[in-house]
Order: structure tokens, then sequence, then C-alpha cells
């Protein structure tokens, strides 16, 4: 018999708030009849939207607050107003006390970040959660982290990362052993960022679960030839965007240029179906569910604008995490990488350093 | 009467070397018949090479040289081995010396900005050169800088950058205020790396002729709503090569999918014309020509696996920024920045700072 699942739903974050947040959850609900649900929110709304879900509402529990986190609040202020009280909050309390498996939130980025941070604390080891997100690649996903939850990393920041990224790549893709590269300006061992070559040496000397494939440019990326591209926060959310963006522009263009010829928009009935395929592909609702990484407790931010189906994704991912032990895999990682011990490396790198 | 322009080509830089420098020249040559060139390498290569364009070979002299550097060495060993002697060092010198209005060079990228900055050298207040580069948008080009000759960069190396920027961007789209952003995680006035905050409070009190937009995310660059986008080497590199990637993979993935399917097949012989417009849109041989920016002298640097129509474009780019007096634009608008005197705006940040 397998163990029952329990988790905590922020049910008031996200742009449509339960009109989201609720249909998302019964999509899962139905996936998975071992899941039971607690939803953190207004009552009066939670329940009649729960009500059209009784297969759902027969597994869930309504802790009722009046307070939410706001999309566009400062973090600082939400963390300030919300703190103890908010629905973003409470289900952070939940995970963190133990009284459920993991914690879905499609709320504001950075009020998520900061009050998990102050409320489930990090895991020993860790100094701060880092932020995962998958990227669509010709293979399948790839894990790339950290996305913009810090700005920088020292190089044994970037390793800690890297631990992070291969837990999660062995929970979510289940492979052994995920390939794993440092996002990097070339892939020759002199080039690119101090911390990014010392935390590159730190990598090859210690004995992690991971196909260690050195440095990744931005271009390769999306090659998929590897699971795990860890990178500093500032770096990677620039990279995230940009290729989001890339991906609306060309399709934008193509769309336009279609749109100039009648023979093109006559061929565009015929092929529109591989263009459908290739945006759900991209689209972010459908490899949605980053993992917010290094918590005592599995967190997952959802994308704030996702539909229901996105949703039930986000959760499901939280779903695998819980399964294959995240949390265990990060601690037995961690615990084989001393931080403190690699002074040797960085003089290594140091002296080395220049063109 | 217009004055004669003279150009320098590192005739055996680029994949293929004379192969593509010469053809590329040529076309260039029938284009602008007040162009005269200069070619730095082996004249056993470059003379047939030559022979096949008349209209090219009387408005040319070949300088001798058996040195030239190869695309894969490290810059310091190109340093090293080829200063005073290689195509590339020579083609430098040329406009170091005045004897040329610009030097082109489709060679190792690491090796131009190097011996560029040994032997030309920066301009007075400017302390590196700084590689730009043409992002398509759906618009029209954006000049993205710098995307990789250095890593990392300060509060002013970054107002800097903005100015070599702008001075560009007036020649090349002859603008009078370009619309300029600086690259960031959000928006937001609060958000990002201190440098970058620094950088946009300096660029508010400049009397710049430029239209400052603040800060712009990875995935608005493709809107083509701003001319310049600013950032430091590391990130502008990883974000650029992100964008090619993922443009390439949407077509790959689109390509793919439309195999799937006879129907689609057929529909992709109405639509291939719309695809092929995009493609040479977002191709860089089309976009070709970054501009080294901030040394005495116009340097262009041309993709190495461009091909003749491409080094035609790059050597254009740099034709353009002669005409409409560069070194001129950057030299009047540093002077207007006195780059040592924002103490206060930096304690304005750094007290700021924090989330």
């Amino acid at each position: 018999m397998t163990k029952k699942m329990r988790l905590a739903i922020d049910a008031m974050g996200g742009d449509e708030g339960v009109a989201m947040t609720i249909p998302g959850s019964a999509i899962l609900a139905e996936r998975r009849p071992d899941v039971e649900m607690v939803f953190y929110g207004r009552e009066q709304e939670i329940k009649p939207a729960l009500e059209k879900h009784p297969h759902l509402m027969q597994r869930s529990e309504i802790v009722h607050t009046d307070h939410s986190v706001s999309m566009d609040e400062k973090p600082s202020k939400a963390l300030r107003a919300g703190r103890w009280k908010s629905s973003m909050w409470m289900a952070l309390q939940a995970v963190r006390d133990k009284q459920v498996d993991a914690t879905i939130s499609a709320g504001n980025t950075g009020a998520l970040i900061a009050m998990a941070k102050f409320c489930v604390k990090t895991m020993p080891y860790v100094d701060r959660p880092v932020l995962s997100a998958l990227w669509p690649t010709v293979k399948g996903d790839c894990i790339v982290l950290d996305v913009g939850a810090n700005i920088g990393a020292d190089a044994e920041q970037l390793v800690t990362s890297a631990i992070l990224g291969e837990a999660m790549a062995r929970c979510l893709f289940q492979l052994k052993k995920p390939k794993l590269a440092l996002l990097n300006v070339g892939v020759e061992e002199v080039k690119g960022l101090d911390e990014v070559k010392t935390a590159s040496q730190i990598l090859q000397t210690l004995n992690l679960p991971i196909e260690y494939c050195g440095f990744i440019e931005g271009n390769k990326i999306g090659l998929g030839d590897v699971d795990v591209v860890v990178t500093e926060g500032f770096t990677g959310n620039i990279a995230i965007k940009t290729g989001e963006g890339t991906a609306k522009q060309v399709s934008l263009m193509l769309r336009e240029a279609i749109e100039r010829s009648l023979i093109a928009k006559i061929g565009y009935i015929l092929v529109q179906g591989a263009f459908k395929a290739v945006k759900e592909r991209v689209d972010p609702s459908h490899t949605n569910g980053a993992v917010l990484l290094g918590l005592n407790g599995v967190v997952i931010k959802s994308h704030g604008g996702t539909d229901p189906l996105g949703y039930a994704t986000a959760i499901e991912t939280g779903c695998q995490m819980v399964e294959n032990s995240l949390l265990e895999k990060i601690s037995a990682d961690m615990a084989s990488f001393d931080r403190f011990q690699h002074a040797d490396v960085k003089a290594k790198v140091a002296s080395a350093g220049g063109m």
C-alpha cells in the first residue's frame, strides 16, 4: 500500500486565483487518487469552486485566511505584511511543519522566495534557495538553474546549485547520472568568470551522481544534450527570458511572413497542426513547475499566468519530487561536498587566470 | 567630390580565408565605386583570387605576409606569435597609422580583440574595447553590447558601453536619439545588480543624445522597441547565443513536426517562401558586421563562417561608421561623461540596496 500524499495549495496565488488553482488541482486529483489537498485562502471563494469537483472536495480541507499576497507586491512588503497570515505563508508553514509533503504556489515569485527562505529555511550546508526552470529542448526538457532567485554566485554556490539540479533531474527524469554542464561564454577551460572556472574544477573532483560535461554555451542549451545547466541567477534569468522571447519572435515573424502571401496563407492551413504542436512544446504552461530548491521542504512555483492544465503539471512535479525523495537525495550529496575545502582549487584557477 | 575611402582587409581571416574575403570584397566594391582596398595576407593566394574581379583589382593593393592567425588559436598565443607580422596585426596597424579608414577581419574573435587592444589602443577615457552585435528584431535590428569582449563591467564601464552603442546606432540607423536600455532581470528600479542600477542612475543624469528607456528584460529584446541594449560581456554573450540557439531550435522543431504529417509536408511547399524569409532575417550572415568599439580606429569583426554576401555587409558597416564619423561622435560624448564623478550616485544605490 502506498502512503497517501498530502499537498498544500496556495489557492489565492496566480493571476486568476481560485478560478485557476481549483480546476488545476481537480485535474491532478483525477490523475492521482492517492493525493489529499489542503487549500489556503478565502473560504468563501474556495468552497464554491471546490463544490464543482466532488472527487477533489472529498479529499480536501480548507484553511481560511483573508490575507493574500498580490502578484505585483514587492517581496519585502509582502514579507512584512503577509507573514503568519497570508495564504502563501500558511501553505509554506504547512510544509515546514511536516503537515504536508509539498507546497504549490502560483503566486508572486519574489515574495515566494523571500517567504520560503524565512519560513521553510534552507537545508544544512545550503545558504539560499535556488529557482529552477524547465527548458524545452529538441530532445526533451532540461533543468536550468538559478533562473533568478539570487543575483551572483561564488564557486561553492554554483556547485551547490549543481547538486540541487542533479537531485531534481534524478527525481524528474528518473536518471541515475544526469548530464550536467556549467553555462559559460566558451567551452575552453581558460574562458569565463573565475567562479565558473573554479566551480568546474571542484565538480571534477567530487564524487557526485552526475556525468559532468564541462561548459555549455547559450546556443547549445536547446539541443538537449545535457539534463542540467547551472548558472547564477542574473545570467540564468536573462538566458531563459531571451529564449522565451526569441521563440515568440520567430513565431511572430513567421506568421507575418505568411500573412504577406495568399499561397502561404493557404499552405498555413495545412501546416498549422505542426505550428500548434511546436507552440505547445515551447509554451511555458506545458513545462510548468519550477522547483524552489535547497529548502527544508518541497516547494513548487507555478507560472502565475498558467491554465488549469499547466497548474496540474506543476502539482505533478511536486508529487514526483516527494515520491523520489528529493530532500534525501540533496542531503546525501551535500554531505559529500565540503564547501570550505577548495582553497587549493581557487588558488590554482587564480594563478592560471588572465588570458 | 566625396573623399575616397580606403579599407584594410585581413584577407586570411575567416573559415574560408581568401575564398570568402575576396568575393565578399568584390561585392562591396561593385556597390561602392569610391572604395579602395588593401589586402593583408599571402600574395600567392590573394592575387589569383583578385584576378577574377578586375573591378576590384584595379582599386586594390596587396601587402604580403606569410603569417596568419588560426581560427582556434588562443588569444595570448596569437598575440605572442602574430604580433607585427600576421595579416590581422598588419591590417590593424594600418588603421592605427591612419593609412586606412577602417579595418575588417573575419578572423579569430579573441585574437582580434587582444590585438586591437594592444595595437590600435583605446580612445581617451575608454579603458577597453567592447564588442557589439546586431540582433534581428521584429521591427529591424537592435545593437547589443558587450557580447563578449570583456567579462564583467562596473557602472562606469556600462555607461561607457552605452555611449559607444548610441554612437554606433546614430551612425548605422541615422537616428538622432536612439532608444537605449540596460539589460536587467526586472524593470523595477530596485532589481538587479548594483552596477546596473548605478549605471541607470548615471545615465539619467547625463546629457547624451539618447532616449533612455531604463531596464529591459531578455524576453523583450526581440520586440525591437529599443535600438541599443547595454550589458556586460558574460551576460551579453550568453543572451545573444541563447537567442541564436532558440531561433534554430524553433525552426528545427517546426521542420520535424511538419515531417510527421503528409498534409503538413504539402502545406510546407506553399509556406516555404515565408520560412526562407524568416530564416534569412534571423541568419547571422544577414546581420553581419559587429563593430569593435572604443578603439582609436574603426575595426569591424565579421562572422568567421559568413558567406561573401555577409562579408560585404560587414564591410558596408565599416563604411557607414567612417562616413558618419563614429570616432568623433564617441569622443564628443565621452568628453561629457566624467567617469570619476559618480561617488554620490553609487552611495545612493548602495544605501537603497537589499530587497
